[in-house]
């Protein structure tokens, strides 16, 4: 290909908007242009790398056995009526009417259509097992769309789901699938991490992450710093804390008093007056939980120097979404902010505790009754209480795995697979007959790769103050010959002849020939897109010498014309 | 791959609004399934077949030097405000509003993003041509979609975009695109007609159509036996017709007279009644044309054996659509069912006359007014009348290229390249600098493929009682390895040594290795799906031998384990 014959439009206006290095670079590069909020279109050179990265992902999903197919995109609300998505997604699920008023949506993910399709489709355990993908777009009509592809509303996902006729099966495909996803971000040159993760809005148990590390990551994922364990910190889990340092105390040697704590409304204060550590008090956060069709409010206890994890919190209530509880929700609720704790609290009132409060003996908390706290508190005592892992693992706490160093790193969560079960197939009333001719519900798996969000994580990832830096499975072209001065007839024959000796070796090659671009122009577009080689054909060519620049390095080598292909193929 | 491993529901059930061979035989072979009205889903061996369509649609066109890219699907509702077309497309443009109320199209085209997408970034005639062309999902809200594939909502479409800053350049590009597309049709294994035709909602003058022969298909379209000429029939001309056999009259020996004709409200009852040929008639269709806000009652005349082609007529005043006049629009519009033609007509009203009566003379027409026709009239009498060809082509009309015969036959559209002009470039101010530095519209055209319609193309085109017979560079697999039955292993050795040999041999094949199958279900299953190939192993093993079966043919042959890849080397 020749620049002089593609329509790569770079520029070197930033747009207003656009705070991450994938961002600014894909619109200046010309990869991307951006056509309405969240939506974007891929130019011929961010095709290019988009298809580069779907064909490696199809590979790897072919290798594993995977059948693709191709759901339609367009989906009738009717199926997400059979599966109870339809009021629980929200507004991200983009729902329209069509001419004569059916209702439909843009498929965000398609669990619904994919079991439709295996009903009745497949009756026996025999035909099982089966993994259907498809690499299509979807849309999700996200609140604030942001970060270009990172966050967009219309974009392209790899998306499998399998059947399973047992759940030691679904585990078996499930670690395939971890391998294959393995594969997949090894050959795009991504430095990643598999995490364990919570399963959201698609439901399931056994869920992970493949997070692809970068400071600019939206997600905080815990990593321990000795073995291999690391999740998302919406799912992450650490040691219990050992009391014994702060206190040390048991049902027998504690009795639980009522003390005066005037205007004392934060766990400092309260632990400062009756001097015991903040360890030793438990903090209540008051929230509202979201239903479907109502809303409650919701009390969570956690430990004093301990913050509560929201999506935990969520899960641990069965709620859509939590969200602050304001000064009236609390008075209606017949509670006492600052001074509440998990005795005494109204009848009827859901509360939650966190895990690592059971059982626990002698902690301060809240009363229930203005200025007022109790000490000497025993958690045994709480017959009906539940408790939930509801805390945010933080930096220095100890890995539950190996008792290491826990620390924090950013990603970008750019896979997930989910170990279903059996809830799309049981609502669908989607069976199959097992090995006793009786009609069960199909296991399933499903596992998710955004695709177009890759092209941007690779670039989060790899770049630097000049911009793109791309790695060799995912460059638009591998070497870029860049002709210095085009009008110079020797110079574009040299750089042409290179062009072809290359394109001839296998290495995919692009020819900067633009006649009317100076070499500086050249060389800044070649940083800016970040081919991973150029050859310069300039003011040496006399003497039969061009130069080799590595994209990442900055490095520049002479070599003579006659070596310049076989070193380059060198490098590939 | 195996038949034991991929998910290709084969099915006796036809569905029963389907009458179309490829809407029936591609259910049932397990190629798609349909998930809503319009909304199909392709499965694994579908996916193949439109891979492979597409494949080639890509080849063909890179080959060309057109860069692909690709639009997003969902498309801001102001783009289509600013080309006016919001409004124009009517119900068939799906609109939407997203979560926060604004509006959105889903692309059923493109034009309105690719301009924008080229508006200021390409700003010189020196950056020009540029053909841009993406394959991608495109939703047309059909009112009645039907036909499976053919007329489907959701559907997968290359659309083409060229920019231009010549008028001759574009016809340049057209013919490129217009050989590009027959090298697609003639690679797919396609008849096809390349036929003239009328531009339709994309707008722009001088496009073709590109036609696949098919009993089945849903245009008609106007050939010649002798010459390369073929038209859409909404486009098609012919020969003026010679009236010297039917009347010669001339504005010297004929008088306008008034006769009573009481009743007689049809062409026939007057001609017979007079005794003159009907084609010394002029009949008039009066119709109401839909426009964007208004409507109006106009009327047309054509000669009275001859009929009125609605397409033509609409586009001959600019009308969205046309619709029958009922009695009361007649009445409002002072019109006489009946008794109306061209003289005396109410002030005001908009009338077009067939191009053939131009200055015709001595001919019979109503006289607007109830029981009265005229006789001898003299339409160079009618100074303001607005002519237009009008009239559908019939079978046994002369071809006006070389005088053969045209006949009528039946095409599937598949392909449509149009020359745009400056419509959308001048709708929304898309300017490039020409040579003398002032600002001028982008010259542009476009040029469209069907290519998941194509799939039902090929089989309408290629099929017969059993089912589909795929061309070779559309079937899924070349060849279908059938073991008789795999219980037996000799069977099944010898027919995954053939299934291997083939694969190294580099023959696309698919083994059925089910064990759970007869011989008879494997085989229709084969005749069904309509593999070219299939090779069977089966009771002559023993001796070394397996039969080849021709799915076109149904013959069979019988031929050694040592010959069979080299016979089916030689088939390919």
């Amino acid at each position: 290909m020749k620049f002089s014959q593609m329509f790569m439009p770079t520029t070197k206006e930033t747009p207003n908007d656009a705070t991450l290095a994938s961002h600014q670079y894909l619109i200046r590069g010309g990869f991307i242009t951006q056509t309405g909020s969240g939506l974007y279109n891929f130019l011929p050179l961010g095709k290019i790398v988009l298809d580069k990265i779907r064909a490696v992902v199809k590979e790897e999903m072919d290798n594993t056995g995977a059948n693709e197919l191709l759901m339609s995109f367009v989906t009738p609300l009717e199926l997400w009526e059979q599966s109870g998505r339809a009021s629980v997604m929200g507004p991200e699920l983009l729902k329209f009417k069509d001419r004569k008023g059916a209702g439909f949506v843009l498929s965000p993910t398609n669990e619904e259509t994919v079991v439709d399709i295996v009903k009745n489709r497949i009756t026996s355990y025999k035909d099982l097992p089966i993994n259907l993908y498809h690499i299509n777009t979807k849309f999700r009509d996200e609140a604030r769309p942001r970060f270009g592809l990172m966050r967009g509303r219309e974009f392209l996902m790899k998306d499998a789901y399998s059947f399973h006729a047992t759940h030691e099966d679904l585990v078996r495909e499930f670690h395939v699938m971890e391998d294959a996803y393995k594969k997949i971000y090894e050959r795009l040159g991504l430095e990643y991490r598999v995490v364990a993760a919570d399963s959201g809005a698609i439901g399931g148990s056994g869920s992970k992450e493949f997070m692809v590390l970068a400071n600019s990551g939206e997600d905080t994922i815990v990593v321990c710093e000795d073995c291999e364990y690391g999740a998302n910190i919406e799912a992450a889990v650490r040691a219990k804390k050992e009391t014994k340092n702060w206190y040390d105390l048991t049902s027998e040697n504690v009795k639980m008093e009522k003390v005066l704590t005037e205007g004392m409304k934060t766990i400092e204060d309260v632990s400062n007056f009756l001097s015991t550590p903040t360890a030793q008090s438990i903090k209540a956060v008051i929230k509202k939980a979201i239903y479907k069709d109502t809303e409650e409010v919701v009390v969570f206890f956690v430990r004093g120097n301990d913050e509560l994890e929201e999506t935990k919190a969520a899960n641990a209530v069965d709620a859509l979404e939590l969200i602050d509880a304001n000064e009236e929700d609390i008075l209606n609720a017949s509670l006492v902010a600052g001074f509440c704790g998990p005795f005494n609290l109204p009848k009827n009132l859901t509360y939650v505790i966190d895990n690592e409060l059971k059982d626990e003996v002698g902690l301060v908390c809240g009363a229930n009754e203005v200025d007022y706290h109790f000490t000497g508190t025993d958690l045994t005592t709480l017959k009906d209480a539940k408790y939930f892992d509801l805390i945010v693992v933080q930096e220095g706490d100890t890995c539950s795995c190996c008792g290491g160093k826990l620390i924090h790193t950013k990603g970008i969560e750019a896979g997930h697979i989910f170990q279903l079960g059996t809830k799309y197939s049981s609502a669908m009333d989607a069976t199959f007959l097992d090995n006793n001719g009786k009609a069960q519900p199909f296991i399933m798996g499903c596992y998710g790769i955004g695709v177009s969000r890759l092209v941007a994580a690779v670039i989060e990832q790899n770049h630097d103050d000049k911009g793109c830096i791309w790695t060799k499975e995912t460059a638009p072209f591998m070497v870029d010959v860049i002709v210095s001065n085009a009008k110079k007839e020797e110079e574009l024959n040299a750089g042409k002849k290179i062009y072809n000796d290359l394109k001839i070796a296998g290495i995919s090659t692009i020819l900067d020939d633009r006649v009317n671009a100076r070499f500086g122009f050249k060389m800044s577009d070649f940083e800016l897109i970040g081919f991973p080689y150029a050859v310069v054909v300039g003011k040496k060519l006399p003497e039969g010498i061009v130069e080799i620049v590595n994209r990442k390095t900055l490095e520049k080598e002479e070599v003579s014309l006659d070596e310049v292909v076989n070193k380059l193929k060198k490098l590939k």
